[in-house]
């Protein structure tokens, strides 16, 4: 498997994303005594803080044995504020590292980004645009715990309308056959007329409710999102989109038994702390698996350069 | 000897305070090609800043061979911005790393992250609550420097109703024999009564003097604490107790030979620099000893594991 | 070759440069297998924001094997908020690492910390005054790129009154034979008189000129320097002085086909994006060397150590 840049899930093939799962699935088990980046340096390169995003890369980029330069919040705190552009900054800093993580707040800047540097470029979130390795880890959540993508239900919960990870994942998942989807979403934050096209496409079946409890008796993931407030113009907006669809014991009581309720997090109360101990609450087993997919990325991107 | 967390003083007995200055030697004459925590990672998770309390930790870390990913603000640039619980977070970067070393500005939040984490925390200060690596670099300094314990005379200078140090110093002093304390302050930051009424049922004898230079020439330490003027809700009160005991070279006339001036740092004219090149200003070691003191908890906490 | 502290460029002379270089051109072509440094922890400790040099500086620890403790922003997260003195972190944390690389907003700040610091500090800019790393890759890349020193014709351009870069550099050059140097700035930010002294006590040719084109078709070097906002009290003076002089490829139409541009970024919109594909745009490959350079001068600081 080669590649160059990781910058949007639109570049995976079924077959690569088989691949990378493979990698990743070794990583579960990896030797702690395995230092096959032992001589790489990453640069984590934010423009924005994501400090979950960014330690998860960085363990990651360390438990191959690799370093880690970093910057928190290149924004305020870097040449960006003298007027320099993206494209002179990763010049120069391609010429220091192995390896640019970059999150950066314009659509398309990963892409600029990787146009430029002579090292590979991971888009760790550009704007509205991509966040590539989340999705890689939702859909490899969905393999590990369900054990399959094929003939999947899955429902999607929140704010479909800006949700950068659920607009990323419905795409991925229209690779695979026989998925049927669920969106489920206040009426001012329904899922984009875009994906909706592309699911219809490509032959994959959705549907449209406005019932939670009816959708999750009959699906194997549930999808939740949180209503992000920075995404909404007004007030009123957000009040309305907010706090509508909850997931708590009632919704787990339908759930089936095997099914497991998903999120990216952070979140804030579109999951009740109730619902944690609920063995079908993957969430946090999902985050603990963007460690396993970035150090497959890394790995990938690295070890025979 | 086992530690599962570090949280609080008052879990060390005066046994595993032993074992524990016992390792810490070692730390002081380890060979740096001892690479024992070579495979773990540790996290800095500060939501408030403590730039010399975080590099000391990291230098320790790395110092035993381990990784370090940090984030030097964690209140403005994480996820905690956008309304996650301390809780949700831990649960994520324990996934990610091997140990936790928190700061944060709520009392008693590295008791709750403790309770949630798969992996050790360290508490590295908790709003006016505890700063545990803080009091046990403090009494080994006492031990390294004076010989013992026992019958140990110390003067406690300053703020001691805000001071956390001096609180935590007092509390783990009180299981040591024959220790004799004055609490020398300004009238509105004297020492709490709840710290005097433990050492009252643990038979510690202790004395309120407002006369520095009289219980200078009796006492075997002179702990030092700068007065915080963020711990006081009006500048009136600040200036009340700002500037009453300052160390300086007359202090230092009637301070026996073998005894020491110590102070958790930063000070601001609390000691004055006439008195840096004495001898028996025990500060500066003081704080290297925060390395030897962070290296043994770390290495107690992780080798095992 | 020996190295305590490295502080100003003048420390250095024509024969430590050449050692200098000499362990940077063996930089060059270092194996990453080669960890030298990996027992030693450099702590980046930034006064000020300056994300490029930062992380220059902690890669070419990292491709040494190093380990590295960083603060982006000491001025607003560390002890200094509280008081206290740059002398006494400075006596702290050289209690922690090995080497600090040092940026502060005071001019002499890095002197101050060499006087009371046990282990080398690095000056990386203090205020107004030195940035040596600078100014010695500076001279590293036109010696690698034109093939010598003595007899070199340089064109310094822009801001020659606040640009460190370019007063740092005019010094150097001075004790090579030979030189010559031609000012093209705004006349309201000419090069210092205390400069143009020192060069003619030496001996130094230089001419100030009003014409770029002229003097583009004539020397060696370019080094163009971006007009500094934050230099200038008015917006009207910086108005005088910005965009008179702008690289062009009308300018590299005159300059000579074994000449070089040189820039020590960020670049704004003096140099022009159309050049950057011209081989004679070096301004990368300078930043570039920026990484040999400091790995020789940590290396010959702590190797021996």
């Amino acid at each position: 498997m080669k590649l160059n840049h990781v910058i949007e899930s639109q570049q995976f093939t079924r077959e690569s994303l088989e691949e990378l799962f493979d990698v990743a699935r070794g990583m579960e088990k990896l030797s702690t005594q395995v230092k096959s980046l032992a001589n790489k340096i990453m640069i984590s390169l934010f423009y924005e803080p994501s400090t979950r995003t960014r330690l998860s890369f960085e363990a990651a980029m360390m438990r191959l044995g690799g370093n880690v330069a970093s910057t928190e919040n290149a924004q305020n705190f870097s040449s960006a504020a003298k007027g320099e552009t993206l494209e002179d900054t990763i010049r120069v800093l391609s010429g220091y590292g192995d390896v640019i993580v970059l999150r950066h707040f314009e659509t398309g800047a990963a892409h600029r980004a990787s146009e430029v540097s002579e090292i590979p470029i991971i888009n760790a979130g550009d704007g509205t645009g991509q966040h590539p390795s989340q999705s890689l880890l939702d859909i490899y959540t969905i393999k590990k715990e369900i054990g399959r993508i094929d003939g999947l239900k899955i429902a999607m919960v929140g704010d479909l309308s800006n949700g950068r990870t659920v607009r990323s994942l419905a795409y991925l998942l229209s690779k695979y056959d026989n998925v049927k989807m669920y969106f489920v979403s206040p009426p001012n934050v329904t899922m984009g007329s875009d994906i909706k096209e592309h699911l219809q496409k490509h032959g994959v079946s959705f549907e449209e409710s406005p019932d939670l409890k009816d959708v999750a008796g009959k699906v194997d993931v549930i999808y939740q999102t949180r209503i992000q407030r920075e995404r909404f113009t007004s007030i009123e907006e957000y009040e309305k989109a907010h706090g509508v669809y909850i997931i708590d014991n009632e919704i787990m009581d339908v759930l089936p038994e095997k099914s497991i309720v998903m999120h990216p997090l952070p979140r804030v109360d579109e999951i009740k702390y109730e619902v944690d101990k609920d063995p079908r609450a993957a969430y946090f087993r999902q985050a603990h698996n963007g460690l396993y997919i970035r150090m497959a990325l890394l790995s990938i991107l690295l070890e025979n350069r």
